[in-house]
């Protein structure tokens, strides 16, 4: 899953067309739909027709989650959401992906457990555990912990057991793609963002990943 | 301070119109940007000429808050972070606005510390103190603590100090208005959303909490 981290338009249109023969699916975040408009994610979607997923990393009371959820899957195919909040606020974001799926279309809610930076051993690691307790209880579509740490990722991942993991780290942030791929599974996604986002040449930065994983 | 988180930007428009002389300050989220695009703080702002914070809940690593920052502070007066992501994610905001604030754009950075619904006592309020502690070490311009919860906005108001706080939660949320004006001093918000937004006359509505705050 490649990361779209970028604030100008045209870039992520480009970058996407040069890699997504390579990814499985797109990840489009706030700094790309605030520098454009939120419909970016329709755009790139059309463009690759691979699973885009909006990680706007929802983290507010429930009924503010359900209308940022409501808007968000109009286009995306699934969403990030934070377990911080709690419970209710998960479930909020849950209802609205099920309506959307009596419609037909299926749409994933991804709940972060644990992340990649050095201020989440603060307030978030002591409590991941949880979290992805958490998770398993709600059966989200999946869940995301950090490649920067491998031990806990493992940890995550026993937890939550068949729930898909996506895990961010790999590149800038400095993960270890062996240890993490040694943890992971067929059914986990591995996110690369800068390091295939500001490379010179993304599409062949993509395509480096592709052969690691596709060689396993 | 009103809190705008309506989805049709005519209506943020007219409510802003309605409302803004009986107002301190306007708090957009989402909900707004996301349904018509980042720029709409600016046509509130040119309208009511308030303070506009947004609301965006920053809850990302530093290197993504950065950029959401960046983006956002180009049209806001102020941002709302968590601080649950820890010292580092708040920190990359924080310069961030020191940026706007070195050409002469002051730029407030606030930060939540403990939430008005009901999943926020799982994780939250368990380090809502600590949080608030962080804040105050942190010296930003302001901390979010719920009106739902006097003891506890109490508790934080008493841990931050000369920081102001915006409260949250009068209104559809329950909070009680008396107890929680009991606990404020001068420098402080009350933030009303729904029972100013979803009311027949949002500009009475708003007229009516003016006075009660007016005559305080």
């Amino acid at each position: 899953m490649v990361a779209l981290d970028v604030t100008d338009e045209n870039k992520a249109i480009e970058i996407s067309r040069e890699v997504f023969q390579y990814v499985d699916a797109i990840k489009v975040g706030y700094p790309l739909v605030l520098s454009s408009h939120l419909s970016i994610v329709d755009r790139i979607k059309e463009i690759t027709k691979k699973e885009i997923i909006c990680d706007f990393k929802l983290a507010d009371i429930p009924s503010t989650n359900e209308k940022i959820a409501s808007l968000t899957l109009r286009y995306g195919d699934g969403i990030i959401c934070h377990g911080f909040l709690g419970e209710d606020s998960i479930r909020a974001v849950q209802e609205v992906a099920k309506k959307y799926g009596e419609k037909g279309n299926y749409k994933k809610v991804i709940m972060v457990t644990e992340m990649s930076h050095r201020g989440a051993i603060q307030f978030i690691q002591p409590v991941a555990d949880e979290l992805a307790e958490m998770a398993k209880r709600l059966k989200v579509d999946g869940v995301v912990a950090p490649s920067t740490r491998p031990e806990r990722l493992k940890t995550i991942k026993d937890i939550v057991g068949d729930i898909p993991v996506l895990s961010p780290g790999i590149g800038a942030q400095g993960g270890d793609l062996n240890k993490v791929l040694n943890i992971l599974d067929e059914d986990d996604y591995i996110i690369v963002g800068r390091d295939i986002y500001e490379s010179e040449n993304p599409g062949r930065r993509a395509q480096y990943y592709y052969h690691i994983l596709k060689d396993r």
